[in-house]
């Protein structure tokens, strides 16, 4: 009754992404951070010309300042207390921000591998779906739970990006791989199980490499990824900035996502201008 | 019962704003915008040096894509829709995020004459004050609503900053006043019902003027304020950047608002990056 309903959905949005991946010569931005959640700078990044934006709830966390987060990290660390309805609505409202042509993939509370597993029912699924999201923005840590949540996601139109981690990160937000060829099966797994889009975790921390360069080892495994992947976007997800883009794209993955790096931008620009009007450190 | 602790209150708050302006040479910054309603960007202001932050509803309305709003003056003809428990959940959150040290007055529906009048009770101001606010950023259009607001404000140990707006402005954000002796009557009856910071509404609208001077009808009705103005701080909001504040400072005002300024400065900072990483107009 619902399912046909559901595949048109799924195939407008993942044409949305090629549609973007496409207009930018083979690699496009999945826009983060504050213009994900903050509908003021998803407009801009929006206007800007991104295509691609992601809420998600460690990023509400911080942004509205909930359970003593200060940074990332800390925000890791509590996002699965965040209820379910706020994320509904910071969807909504970003959707209401941007349009119904821009693809929106949001992190959830269950999305990703949490301290305390947070169970979603079909009717969760379906209110995402309806606040407007195209896709789940999804961090699980074994391709077994990934395999369910896709099978969940897809029933509600759903498309689903997930992601290959190293297992010595210190957020585990994907599926463990070691080595190149460990991240070449986990990708050819993750494709057969049906995820539309396949990423890898690129920073150790969100702080990023240091220098303009990729890390060679960051380098080896996302060529891994975008060798093994046949049919689907590949994504590189962490530490990626204005300095080291370009070292990311000539990778040739689809889809970068940044987002700690446009807080930073935003912040900087509002520290310059204070400083300027309190006549500090001119 | 409460009345004395509702005044100690009241002290510690007048005091973080005199600290603040003297800290400051004589004129201290009140930030707002995006600056006053998310988390990450009121810490990067006060890390920088704002001691004074207002988070308020039209913004708020603004940062979450509420009612179809997409700019300012759109959120301004819709912000009484917001419930007065999203504001609620603002304030501690910016609270969480500056700290004790810092003064937060904020905007509420119902603080502004609104397109549909807000009736606030015994409770809500309660509430407010038990979020983390020091004051109300207040723009009701007569003198006897004023005054009713300021007794309530002061029973739950709030200040209130309070403004005197020009007849023709596009949105009525205070007592009206045509001419700098009325402006300087107006501030004196203000400053009798106790309102315990004067503001005056110096853009037109929220693009403000575009040279980097002060219009000149703007001075004169600002040096109006600050001179008839005797024991309370005097404030400046609308249109203030980066091009005029030194104009807006030199009249001696104690207190400018900036918002606008800064929600463009992060779009912009935001715009640019995302071009740099799309490779458009490069």
């Amino acid at each position: 009754m619902i399912k046909g309903d559901m595949e048109k959905k799924r195939e407008r949005a993942i044409k949305k992404v090629w549609d973007a991946i496409n207009m930018h010569g083979g690699t496009t931005l999945l826009s983060t951070g504050i213009t994900g959640d903050d509908a003021r700078m998803a407009r801009a990044a929006v206007e800007a010309g991104a295509r691609l934006i992601e809420p998600n709830h460690p990023a509400v966390v911080l942004a509205r300042g909930l359970y003593g987060a200060k940074d990332m990290h800390a925000a890791e660390a509590v996002r699965h207390k965040l209820p379910l309805y706020e994320m509904l609505k910071v969807i909504s409202g970003v959707r209401s921000a941007v349009g119904e042509e821009i693809f929106i993939t949001v992190g959830v509370p269950g999305g990703f591998t949490e301290k305390e597993p947070i169970i979603l029912e079909d009717e969760d699924f379906y209110n995402i779906a309806r606040a407007g999201a195209d896709g789940l923005h999804t961090h699980k840590a074994t391709l077994e739970d990934l395999e369910e949540w896709v099978a969940k996601a897809h029933k509600f139109g759903l498309l689903v990006d997930a992601y290959i981690a190293h297992p010595d990160d210190k957020h585990l937000l994907g599926i463990p791989a070691r080595t190149p060829e460990e991240v070449g099966k986990v990708a050819q797994a993750m494709e057969q199980i049906g995820v539309d889009m396949i990423g890898l975790m690129t920073g150790m921390t969100y702080e990023g490499v240091a220098a303009g360069e990729i890390h060679p080892q960051v380098k080896e495994r996302l060529e891994a990824l975008v060798n093994s992947v046949k049919n689907v976007p590949t994504l590189a997800e962490g530490g990626i900035n204005l300095t080291n883009y370009q070292a990311f794209k000539a990778t040739g993955v689809n889809i970068i996502v940044v987002g700690t790096s446009f807080d930073h931008l935003a912040a900087n620009a509002i520290s310059d201008a204070v400083k300027q009007y309190l006549s500090l450190g001119e």
